[in-house]
């Protein structure tokens, strides 16, 4: 298990909120990637010149991201650690007794392969695992 | 206003949390620097080889930290961005009709100085703004 960088930190709101358009007037920060997902719209705001990035969750229809909302609220939902090989990083945390919530990669936005550790395991900590396409 | 990196995200947690255990058993992250607060102790983790870092806050005592974990139980509390120049960069905000928790800068950990902007201007985000001591 060796993690390379935080990839992002996603943040969940819904469509009246006002982050998206507070973060691009206040902060000055544009989204560099913006992607539907099943019940919401990811954006991608890189921050700095390094590659993390704050992402922006808005549930736009039923989902995880629309149920989290409504139970907590806009918050923080995760951050994301960007591995190498996530499938063998997968069997590491299996084999040392980590939760996991996706048992093998799924597809994730920006042609990324990504899987969720089960927030128990770091007690409350929701934690995406990454891998870049290859090359990137 | 120039956001010239994200400088941590940071989650709160109680003692009995497995939290910081997990991260350095299963992820093989190693506190870089740890520093009690008022009822909390803060513990930077960083991520890669760029700056950014996890922080773990554990609630330890009465304050905002317990206050927090007491409302909503372990979870992700804010994000920190660093700045150049906070002074300016608060009454930029300021002019520009943000909502501030500190209307100017205070110190936080590792030397930095620090302001929170209040989470109604960013929709529920807690949003930090640090600048590094002079030279780092």
């Amino acid at each position: 298990m060796r993690i390379i960088g935080l990839h992002h930190v996603a943040f969940g709101h819904r469509s009246e909120d006002p982050t998206v358009g507070a973060l691009q007037a206040l902060l000055g920060l544009e989204a560099s990637h913006v992607e539907p997902g099943d019940g919401f719209v990811e954006r991608m705001f890189p921050i700095g010149p390094d590659s993390v990035c704050l992402q922006t969750l808005e549930a736009t229809g039923r989902g995880v991201v629309e149920r989290f909302v409504q139970h907590r609220g806009a918050a923080l939902h995760h951050v994301a650690f960007e591995v190498p090989g996530l499938e063998s990083a997968l069997r590491e945390l299996q084999e040392k007794g980590a939760r996991l919530i996706d048992d093998s990669p799924r597809p994730g936005g920006g042609d990324t392969q990504i899987a969720f550790v089960h927030p128990s395991t770091f007690g409350g900590l929701l934690v995406e695992l990454v891998e870049s396409p290859a090359g990137n």
